[in-house]
């Protein structure tokens, strides 16, 4: 029975420890060395804990999917090609994305220490699942960080209706007060992880999210899944920065582009950009401080529309991370129920 | 008789040359030395031959009552302040926008020739009007290119009605085939200027730019020009873009975050970000031209929808730009003979 026919999934809550064990389990029986596991598990657990099942628990029965068809290489390491001063290109010879983002963040963050800026160009790499989690990782870490990814083609460029341009998360983040300041979005209104979401729960989308068959606009979440006509974010504004974003991915690393990606079965061998600043070369500690209080002050003083409240970008994260732990994440029961069976 | 009351605009058609002439003449008059004028004049009208008068000819005005009101200071000249590596500060002395945004895209190129990938964070600016045309110069220079601006407040954050959020354009740049690729967008839907140039006409614009009074999204401009809320493109997207990169320029700059430069009676002393990628280290130009070959080719068979061009952003400009050197360049009659009493 698919959440699609009756419009109900049912929800069940797990902790964070179960989760992150699971994902553990099955990584080391399709063939992860066991830090890597580890270290993999982790961030599919904290992507779920913080709420974004998409690329957490929900994403995590294709990944493995993808190990098993090869399209992932569990023991490849990412390998530095050329080195270009503050920037360097590494191919990340198709080992686990989530990995292989995490090295080139750190790298990035090495380079910056060095140059006051760094920056890593990855061909050849795959899905780095959410990428708030480098944002996050370098903003803890007192890093300003811009990073995107490419993706296979799944949105039409503006004025199109064939798909033909990736959705290319873009991820920026600065460290923050309580909780660092982590945008990460793709260049689509709404992810397909999203769509699929709503759909599987029978809801429609709190806003139009791309056009149904008849090239109307529609929030209806089926719609937007049969014609493959997600929306970008401000129409033609999300259609071209997934261009040039795409274009840059491609052309600093040295690998794909989203039209050459897309000339294979699978999104495999995606090219991804890190760049991480070392605010403390520039900024005092106390400059530091004063200007993210003050910036988050201000926000707060905003006037909500309604009962709403008005929040940066990552803020919520600390509340639902905190209610998550106490409580149990809570996952989709038939997604849990494919995990256990791996 | 305002467009306002008619709905009517009258426009006349003026050749580049003089409107470059009209520039300098005005430029001079009010203080610019001989090669400063020659170059900011320039930049108006290269903005508004391509068609962007919102940063180009109707800005003008409001830029000589900034140099005569002492906003804008003609003589000024940015000083280098802190050296990082690949990354540079740069205090703007609150010189001409447009002069001291090339100055620093130029150096954005040198750091990037020298590391790869340089970057100027750049303080105490004023207004670049149209960000485009600096990701030109570094585009056809061969560069990729990354920049943004703060600006006063003038855009509620997501979920609020009242204005604490810039709009912030932001820029990218990649050598082209035919013209290079370039996006410049600002983080409303609609910037101020193209607003009240709808308003100016009386037009509604092609799809809803921001709420009226009652709080309803509304793609009437003056109803927008009324409550001040302009939309963010992508709505809670182009809210957190538009706060992470005013930190982000703050911060790297030294300068003033939106909050700050809010509290002035006018917009000046803004905080800018120029990052300029050497790709020729990166890549081959021969790998170089069958990317964008290949990636602009694969557009450019995208399906229409409807009898509409589907074309990568900065596409048009040469178009738009032969036309009008042919025919002359549109304008406003009402602000022309603004200028030219100048």
């Amino acid at each position: 029975m698919s959440a699609g026919e009756t419009g109900i999934e049912k929800i069940v809550r797990i902790s964070f420890d179960e989760l992150d064990w699971e994902f553990q389990r099955v990584l080391l029986k399709i063939g992860f060395e066991s830090e890597k596991a580890k270290m993999c598990a982790h961030i599919f657990a904290e992507n779920t804990l913080i709420g974004v099942n998409t690329h957490g628990v929900n994403r995590f029965p294709r990944f493995v999917r993808y190990v098993q068809e090869g399209f992932v290489k569990p023991h490849a390491e990412p390998q530095l090609r050329h080195k270009a001063g503050a920037i360097e290109q590494w191919d990340g010879c198709l080992g686990p994305g989530p990995l292989n983002a995490l090295r080139c963040t750190e790298r990035a963050m090495e380079l910056a220490r060095e140059h006051g800026m760094g920056g890593v160009a990855l061909s050849n790499t795959n899905h780095w699942m959410r990428g708030g989690f480098y944002g996050w990782k370098a903003a803890t870490a007192g890093f300003g960080f811009i990073g995107w990814t490419n993706t296979t083609s799944n949105m039409p460029a503006w004025g199109a209706t064939d798909p033909r341009v990736g959705n290319n998360p873009l991820v920026l983040g600065f460290p923050g007060g309580e909780t660092p300041v982590v945008l990460d979005m793709a260049m689509s209104q709404f992810s397909y992880g999203t769509v699929e979401q709503y759909d599987r729960r029978g809801q429609l989308l709190p806003m139009p999210g791309g056009f149904d068959a008849h090239g109307v606009l529609t929030a209806n979440a089926s719609a937007i899944l049969d014609s493959r006509r997600l929306l970008p974010m401000g129409y033609w504004k999300g259609s071209g920065l997934a261009l040039l974003l795409d274009l840059l991915a491609a052309a600093l690393s040295g690998g794909l582009p989203t039209v050459d990606i897309s000339k294979r079965k699978d999104e495999y061998g995606l090219s991804q950009v890190f760049i991480a600043f070392d605010i403390s070369k520039l900024a005092t500690r106390n400059q530091m401080a004063n200007l993210v209080g003050t910036v988050i002050e201000d926000l707060h003083r905003s006037i909500p529309d309604g009962d709403g409240e008005v929040i940066y970008p990552g803020e919520r994260v600390k509340r639902t991370r905190a209610e998550n732990m106490l409580k149990g994440i809570p996952v989709d029961a038939s997604i849990w129920a494919e995990v256990l069976i791996l």
